[in-house]
């Protein structure tokens, strides 16, 4: 047993800040308030806040050695001519290193759960997966699933592409080798635009996996036109047709969906992403009207430029206020339950809240003078804390990073073999 | 003599980033690149950037203890409910207290100079200057200046207006007993919508004291219709009338300034600030085109909610990215620039850059997972770094923060002087 000793506990799930301790017992919270058992070991919380990790739902493991490899461009060309074509020179050992990078920097600022957004064959899947079970953490991951080189109006780098009924073998035997082993769980993942038949054949093989789909949707202007031209059909509408409007579904972006009356799927909002990137910025306050599941994601190093979802969280509440001049709509509150209870549901995950019988995945922040004095602690959290304010993370009930100090990967190491390995200086001189 | 060895050096003012060393010798700047030099005193810099400390052009010192007490409401009710009302009951204890965090605040995440926006004499102007000159940090105070209850097209609390007369008395005797103590300048600083009579008079008397000028100005879209409804002006041409439109002038927000022809003034451009306000996005980009000299600041706890020029330096870029759905606008280099170059032309000061000759005023940041790889360290450290990565702080020479511990003040005695008088129940409970 492992007691969080005399924080601010911030519970979520409508339940107000309280000083107190948490309990957790084996891989769950067993109490939290007022603790009164003995313990073996114990985490001092004096001057910390207690917390949900927070649950990421759409990030890109593979491309966090392309860090400020492709700045101030346009999503196709970033796409076309930088993140596709480098990333299909990966080898196993750049995918690995890729994804222990991505890890680290998740867990040293506070994200305790991850939903991927679909890996190439090439990257080496059981070389991450086994990253990912070594870490501790918990996520998501998946084959990506891309069976057509267009997307928009435009015709893609067709590196990536691979045969539909070969891709889905693969992504059914990943499912088999690797779904509930550690904190591993194996979702279905496509691309923009793939072939309505590909997208019908995720929707059922997630039901009778009992599992998620996700995919990137919307997310800049043409995405729409061409859902228009191509099919006659609105997003919802298209959702719909192939049979991904539904709660197993995470749309990531979503920035140009419109209306989104009828959506039943999730959204994976990426603010950094879209403003980066020129994409735009989603009616995020619109679809919470309209009883949307919003939560939130960090995307990728080449565009947002971090994994930190502190940063994502606060832009996600501002962006809203400067894009309504309205500075009343998505409160700290809003944005923080986007990425804790929200996440949770999204990912089918019995977390994102303190409460006894909930997951231990715990996070503390320790409070520093940006952080003072704190009134309600939700603002102290999305409008003043980073990532890097995280003092402790507990996932699945182990002490993952503490003190700041990360267990379970060699850091020092890492950095060492990212300087090495990590500028594919080659491979950039010839696309850069 | 200090040496910063073996880094990654960002110098600014044109050039390109090399690998090397900064030799220090008082208080200047006077070897970049290969130093052959001993010395007594050495940073190890193998993996650090190297840049210029972040000049921060709008901040205040009292709101600090402020965080969090105002947040998600509209500027109006923000000034008039909550900050002016909470400012009023401040008694120079609170006043030195809220400044010392500010400062603790802005040393430990890399900024060192600020232009101050004014100082009610009730906060104890005398006392806060003492804590600026303890700090070692380099600033502008001022004695705030506000001679009508009327913002916009409100009236306001008027607690903090002042006799125009006394009020400029009291501005040039703090000038004569604090101008170039210790790091400390005094400059002129104005609430928006005072008279035109009182702007004349500072243009007048920052000439006078070869100083610099600053006011609030084109906050919200009101500050431009009242303009145009009281003295049929655009804000430009309201500037000249005032004797406003010249480089000792710096103008914070500008968010509704429009067409920004002729102006001669620097803009401290806030975004945190307007976006959590709903006061909406700067139009930045067509400033910056127009050869306006935009520079940056954070504004306050209670609007910010920090005061980490890094997340202001970000925003400021992916803002414009997002506003004109072009993400090849405002660069990383641009938003660095801002908070460097352009904050020391404002500012009169001779630094922003490294380069022999200049204002040793430098700092370092420590490269962590989540700024791995680099490639364009511009890019790492607008797109990717946070205050917190800043490892080393030296000011006028001096190495104020070492390795993260800040040597002028005593952070965790601070800490709980703002646990213990920072809350204001009393104060609170009747405003909010």
């Amino acid at each position: 047993m492992i007691l969080l000793k005399d924080g601010l506990i911030v519970p979520m799930a409508g339940r107000r800040a309280v000083k107190g301790s948490v309990l957790i017992d084996g891989n769950r919270i067993k109490e939290v308030g007022e603790v009164k058992e003995k313990v073996d070991a114990e985490i001092d919380c004096r001057h910390k806040i207690i917390m949900p990790g927070l649950i990421d739902t759409h990030i890109h493991l593979a491309q966090a050695l392309l860090r400020g490899c492709a700045d101030d461009i346009p999503l196709v060309r970033w796409l076309n001519e930088r993140v596709w074509p480098l990333q299909s020179t990966y080898d196993p050992e750049l995918g690995s290193l890729s994804a222990e990078l991505c890890i680290a920097e998740m867990l040293l600022s506070g994200t305790t759960t991850f939903l991927e957004s679909g890996l190439h064959t090439k990257y080496g899947i059981d070389g991450i997966a086994r990253v990912v079970e070594r870490s501790g953490m918990r996520g998501y991951i998946s084959k990506m699933l891309m069976d057509s080189p267009y997307y928009a109006n435009h015709r893609m780098y067709e590196g990536m592409v691979e045969d539909k009924d070969e891709a889905m073998k693969e992504a059914l035997s990943l499912f088999e080798r690797w779904n509930g082993k550690g904190g591993i769980r194996v979702a279905l993942a496509a691309r923009t635009h793939c072939t309505p038949e590909l997208y019908r054949e995720i929707s059922e093989m997630a039901e009778t996996l009992d599992t998620i789909a996700t995919l990137h949707f919307c997310e800049i202007k043409e995405d729409v036109s061409f859902l228009r031209k191509e099919y006659g059909m609105s997003p919802v509408e298209f959702l719909e047709h192939c049979g991904l409007n539904n709660e197993r579904v995470t749309l990531a972006h979503c920035v140009w969906l419109g209306d989104a009356e009828g959506l039943k799927a999730n959204v994976a909002h990426c603010p950094a992403s879209n403003f980066k990137l020129g994409s735009g910025i989603a009616p995020v306050k619109e679809m919470l009207d309209k009883g949307v599941n919003v939560t939130l994601g960090c995307d990728g190093a080449p565009c947002n430029n971090t994994y930190d979802l502190f940063r994502d969280m606060w832009l996600a509440s501002i962006a809203q206020k400067a894009r309504l001049l309205d500075p009343q709509v998505l409160d700290a509150h809003n944005a923080l339950t986007m990425a804790t209870i929200n996440g949770a549901k999204a990912l089918r995950i019995d977390s994102g809240s303190i409460a006894p019988g909930k997951l231990a995945d715990v996070i503390t922040i320790d409070l520093k003078p940006h952080l003072m004095p704190v009134r309600d602690p939700a603002s102290t959290i999305v409008y003043s804390a980073k990532g890097s304010d995280v003092c402790d993370v507990i996932v699945d009930g182990k002490v993952i990073v503490e003190n700041r100090e990360l267990k379970t990967i060699d850091v020092s190491k890492l950095m060492d073999r990212v300087e090495e390995k990590g500028l594919l200086p080659d491979r950039l001189a010839h696309f850069l």
